[in-house]
């Protein structure tokens, strides 16, 4: 699924060169489904009134002398993925899209998102709010400045940005004489009240050894090590994402739907470890492993999750350096910081050694793979059948590909809300089908289906689109070409630490050749029974450099507006390439891909792929055909294998050839042919 | 030529994806021609002695009471390439490189350089100076935090420093209570004294209209539509970079080799004009053009050179909104300009408009690069004839294509110091040849040129690699995996306001299929009788995203330490692409090559070419031929228009099918052929 992560940094350099081809209609701020400029205005049924949480709001304001308010979509995680206790975006807006900035002011209210939000966003929000179809936060700075008078305050939860939104919203304001004021208290959670829903209560687990690369302990030492090499000493490092805490400690929780995170930070130091988290809610097992080597350097002290500011603060005072990520840490913790004791890094080290994952690791995400492509050709092998007598619907075929990973060994549950979108559906890239409004699946239309799981062995994420009837040639030429970009990127071979920003355009090629192009990331990183967005792997400016053992999925896309939407998504693995040449000190890498579902051949143009393209899905075919293919017979689906084995076959290099060169290049043909007659 | 600006961000984006391929035994700090750990050590015998001058700036140091003085490769205008007087950097270290940072303590002294002059530094510097084979301004401030205890004090000529450059000096030393100084006496040029060249008195003068895109005027009411439209509504644009001030005003002087520029500083505002020059060197055509609309908005004022610091902190005094480019403004005026009063940006508006050229600037470059291909063609025959004599070398080579150029109409000398390479010498990739050491060009050697001319209606670029032998096959592939990446770039078709960062890898795509790389960038923007090397254009992370009208250079290479360089160089404009979909609002862009060379026949492998490439190639020689054929027959340079016509022959399909596809599919091809035996 394309990710939702919503930096500034991030899509300030995707939109300029990347949005602009999807959805093309839509790139202006003329159209708007609602109507408010009638009375009573025009209003989709599916609007929230939100006039009675606004006025309350804005009496806080009045009472905070502030003259705006900015809520974000994320909690003080920055977690992408949020509780609902933590969408107060939603609450305040009826805006439940996962990526948002609202402002409130006196007399105005707007919502910014990007474009895969904006239809959402009409058919939600009342005409208290005004839709902003632009996402830099440059521009919620210009609207600021037009709304509000200079001298007058403007109000964020310090909690709920980071240092780096924190800082580029100062920047955008310096010198403009309005003032940011961090308001300690959440504005909306005030006026919320016992509406908001509780704390979670429910029980944080270890995870058994089985799934883990390796013991907590040996975690908590390389980042120990990591701390005692970097030049500037620091004393501890400070943990703010909740993956974080989950992947070092080996705890899980469900927290967040989808996520099996828990709400915790961490202060690890040289000498002690703290775990700020309701203690009540750490199994047995859990609090036996923390304390397991108490006391000592490898004790875990638990503390009350609402004590990390004091803590920090405390340990602040001392002659200490905090290692933080500017990237997780809240601007709220960073300011009990005295700046000269801060030791800063987009990403804790935590983060970035989470995201080179060791050969226990990987075998386990491989491993969850191959039970993930089982439940996928299940369910492609069921559309086939079911398709075709009309039984099918977005929601039931959702709730069935759902059904079908759930009975999957180790499986957890799905790892996102699935999107299940037929025909002009699909262009939305982020539609989820619900109950009420489901399409019919048909084979006059293109079926878009991205969904994943979560095993305890491994997250996974896959996108597959298939035409069941007659795709029109541009429909194959367009899903063909997507095919293309998702080879082109997967076969690249790129020097070690190259920058996943610098090669994602291989994924856009085929498309830019001819005019199209898609509007969201190409990749993001992925879990091991964590986040399926887990960062800082990906393709955008702010991921990190790609190096060995890194997973990502790799999923370009074409979405043609009030027609039909394609997507094809695998996960892959970053492993060492070999090389004819260059034997030089840095291994040169490529990817291998993990996910082991074929693509659909009646939307595969063959005419468009280049050999080396067809060489490589033949070769890929067959490594699908290796690893799945016992363990469908394993499990004695023997309709499942057959359809593999058919789904599987090797494209053919004499088709290839007849339709690549043409009727043209025949005489050429004949003179290679016939080397007395050749030119 | 690859472009050697060294801003910290560029190269810190650069180096960890691109620079491990080249040069692979150097990438360590282990060797180093120098021994200065014998007594005496062994030096070459080109290197200076620096002992005195270094001795002379640790007294004026401890005057100045700082323990460290940081001593850049760049002048106040933050320009690539300098004049004698400027380079301050050489004078205290011995080092030349056009890229480099000196730090002085009082008891060491150390350069950091990148890759391509490690060599020539170690060539150059005495046993005072330690080389630092590493780049980031981060290296520089742990080294500094090694060197130098807590609570003493850095200097640095803030007119030095770019304001970028200057914060992130103060980033790395934050909170370490090391005190970054600003020390507005140039502590070099203080002992320097009388031996310092003395400033230019040559004449600064009006470029014909024939030879502008359009009028000053015209420039300054475009970029007061563009303050009139910021958001913030700047009062005054203030111009730092001398390419900004000679292209606004269409003047041109010569202070810097190579470069048509003059000393200056303009301060554009709303209602006047200022510029900051040595009057008595402007001639009487060039202040008649300034003053013509004098009084009134378009009135130039003439103000002294020394003065603009003065005048920018007077008006900075009033209800004013400063507009700078952060790149190219200094620390040393931007900290006399009060933070509310600033409107940053990375570049100025005169900087951005300058990179996209108006059709009348297209003409002119096109019309600039025929003749710039007649001269190159002509030594390119003369070296076919004459290496073979042995008769030739580096340095002769080099003297002869200046030469050649020097004759052609309009042409002012070289715009760069012509690279003339032999066998393992053109693997350093700013190798220049002396009179002294040259090395005699031979049949048995890649030989390569990279060259380029100051037309008054253009600059141009362009680097061909030949070989008058036998190549290797390992030359050949490796020659003609450098020109598929050339022509990969070259036929690309992106969306407008792509970024060239995102795209510049396809010119390395094909040489790092088989583990190789080039260490440089991958092009850079280029002037109307401007600068070789304009900013902001180019394929770097600080470079502005490609829109039409904007040239740049497109320059692969690889290079073998102790054996030979290959670069392949174009300069291309970026022009609108027709596409068979996509008909949004934005238009897609590709390249079209300027440089009308053709390439080494002898070094091209056709069967590593795709089909695409071969057509693309047949289509470029085309254009070679229809262009560049009727100037050579018009100058009657019948054996140059023989050349072309030999060396534009296009390449045979034919040849590509049979040798692409290899014996092992001539199977498939009967297939083809014979639809009946058809898989």
């Amino acid at each position: 699924m394309p990710s939702s992560r919503w930096t500034t940094w991030a899509w300030m350099l995707l939109l300029p060169g990347c949005a602009m081809g999807w959805p093309k209609q839509r790139s202006s701020a003329t159209s708007d489904i609602r109507n408010c400029t009638i009375s009573p205005p025009f209003l989709p049924p599916s609007v929230t009134d939100t006039s009675i949480q606004l006025n309350a709001l804005r009496q806080r304001m009045q009472f905070y002398n502030i003259s705006a308010y900015i809520i974000p979509a994320t909690d003080a995680h920055m977690s992408e993925y949020i509780a609902e206790r933590d969408a107060r975006l939603a609450w305040i807006s009826g805006f439940t899209g996962s990526a948002g900035t609202g402002v409130v002011t006196t007399k105005k209210a707007g919502l910014w998102t990007d474009s895969r939000y904006w239809t959402q966003a009409e058919r939600q929000m009342d005409c208290n709010w005004e839709l902003q179809k632009i996402v830099w936060t440059d521009s919620i700075g210009e609207w600021l400045l037009q709304e509000i008078p200079a001298g007058e305050n403007i109000g964020l939860d310090p909690f709920l940005f980071s240092i780096d939104l924190w800082n580029s919203y100062a920047r955008v304001l310096q010198g403009s004489s309005r003032i940011l004021v961090p308001i300690e208290d959440n504005l909306v959670d005030l006026v919320w009240g016992t509406q908001r829903p509780l704390s979670p209560t429910s029980e944080i687990y270890l995870l058994p050894e089985t799934f883990t690369g390796s013991t907590w302990q040996e975690k908590v030492s390389g980042i120990r090590r990591q701390m005692e090499q970097h030049s500037r000493s620091p004393t501890a490092v400070l943990l703010s994402a909740l993956e974080e805490t989950a992947w070092l400690f080996n705890l899980r929780g469900d927290d967040i739907s989808y996520n099996p995170v828990f709400y915790s930070y961490a202060l690890l130091t040289t000498s002690d470890i703290s775990l700020f988290v309701d203690r009540s809610r750490l199994s047995a097992e859990a609090l036996q492993s923390l304390s397991a080597q108490c006391p000592g350097p490898l004790c875990v002290q638990v503390k009350e999750y609402d004590q990390v500011r004091a803590r920090v603060q405390t340990y602040a005072q001392g002659d200490v350096r905090v290692w933080i990520g500017t990237e997780y840490t809240t601007y709220g913790l960073y300011r009990v910081i005295p700046q000269d004791k801060l030791v800063e890094s987009s990403y804790s080290p935590v983060m970035t050694t989470k995201a080179v994952k060791n050969d226990k690791e990987q075998t386990l995400l491989r491993a969850a793979h191959v039970r993930d492509a089982v439940a996928v050709i299940q369910y492609l092998l069921w559309l086939e059948k079911n398709v075709p007598k009309g039984s099918v619907d977005e929601f039931s075929g959702a709730r069935y590909v759902d059904k079908l990973r759930r009975e999957k060994e180790h499986c957890k549950g799905a790892s996102f809300e699935t999107i299940s979108a037929s025909g002009l559906n699909a262009a939305l890239a982020h539609y989820s089908p619900s109950n009420v409004s489901s399409r019919k699946l048909s084979v006059d239309e293109m079926y878009l289906s991205d969904s994943g799981g979560q095993y305890l062995d491994g997250t996974t994420d896959i996108t597959r689109t298939v035409h069941w009837g007659d795709p029109t040639p541009f429909q194959k030429e367009a899903y063909t070409r997507v095919l293309m970009g998702n080879i082109d990127l997967a076969r690249l071979v790129f020097p070690s630490e190259t920058s996943g920003r610098v090669v994602e355009a291989f994924a856009r090629r085929a498309l830019w050749e001819v005019g199209l192009n898609y509007g969201h990331g190409t990749g993001h990183g992925i879990g091991n029974f964590l986040s399926v967005h887990e960062w800082p792997v990906g393709f955008q400016s702010n991921n990190v450099p790609l190096v060995k053992g890194m997973f990502t999925s790799i999923e370009p896309g074409y979405y043609q507006e009030g027609e039909f939407g394609i997507r094809i998504e695998d996960v892959a693995l970053v492993v060492e390439a070999q090389t004819k040449h260059g034997v030089g000190e840095k291994a040169y890498l490529t990817f291998e891909v993990l996910s082991l579902v074929p693509y659909d051949r009646n939307l595969i143009d063959i005419g468009f792929l280049s050999e080396d393209q067809i060489q490589y899905l033949n070769t890929y075919y067959e490594t699908i055909r290796q690893r799945v293919g016992p363990e469908l017979q394993r499990r004695q689906l023997e309709e499942e294998y057959e359809w593999l084995r058919r789904n599987t076959q090797p494209f053919s290099r004499g088709t290839l050839v007849a339709a690549s060169l043409g009727t043209l290049a025949i005489t050429s043909l004949v003179s290679a042919l016939l080397p007395d007659r050749q030119a």
